[in-house]
């Protein structure tokens, strides 16, 4: 089976169907300017093997991945002058990820940019917080048995 | 040397000193509950070494970070019920990071929820994109050298 999806718009600029802003590359991964960046310099990677995000990806591209963002950060950041960056990967539709194809973002920061990355704050109430701590610890302590089981 | 930090909030959190809502933890990280959550469920991963953020943190860290990163968010989002999750490091203080020990969100999202993770998208125009993308390529290239000699 090919590591590539032929509808996937991401796997077309890896197949070289689509041209992209090449920045780096390696075994596992792909980087490349957004060309509708946040600020100039903003950069996408991808792993070279198809797959939706972060849950669905093998450990090698993701160590890769977050390998080439370590790389590249301060390189983008040098040359852009920015005074710092996120690091942002959107995982389904309603995370905002647009190409279903697991990406990371690299989004050179400006003090005082437009850039908006918040929320209202919510506050929890009472047990809330413990509660749902506990059910975390609990569904991932099963998850974790069941992996070992397989 | 301590790898922690005596004056760092999270390394009061390591050490005990401060409590936490702690959800996971293994060899290089600890995962908690943030207590100002954009959405429940809301989490943080941090490496259990002092350091700012993805560009000084060891590979071994990194590694685990987002090892922890793909094992806790499908846990988060089964217990809280969210459709999706914006994995978000933010790199120094103009790119919104709070506390100066590296630290790695789990945003649950809901479709139409209010959190806001976005910008007015930038254009390149004429050349500037194939410039940026040499003056990257060759930076990178000089950084990757650089290393190689030491």
């Amino acid at each position: 089976m090919s590591p590539l999806d032929e509808h996937c718009v991401f796997c077309k600029i890896l197949s070289g169907q689509i041209p992209a802003a090449k920045v780096y590359e390696d075994e596992e991964t792909l980087a490349f300017l957004d060309i509708a960046p946040f600020n100039f310099g903003h950069t996408l990677i991808i792993p070279k093997r198809h797959c939706h995000g972060l849950s669905d990806m093998p450990q090698e591209s993701r160590d890769a991945l977050f390998r080439a963002a370590s790389l590249l950060a301060p390189v983008v950041l040098r040359v852009t002058g920015a005074a710092g960056f996120n690091l942002l990967m959107n995982n389904g539709q309603a995370a905002g990820q647009e190409v279903p194809h697991a990406h990371l973002h690299i989004i050179p920061r400006f003090m005082d940019d437009p850039v908006l990355l918040h929320a209202p704050q919510k506050q929890y109430s009472g047990e809330e917080m413990a509660q749902l701590q506990e059910k975390i610890r609990c569904r991932l302590a099963a998850r974790q048995e069941s992996q070992e089981q397989k």
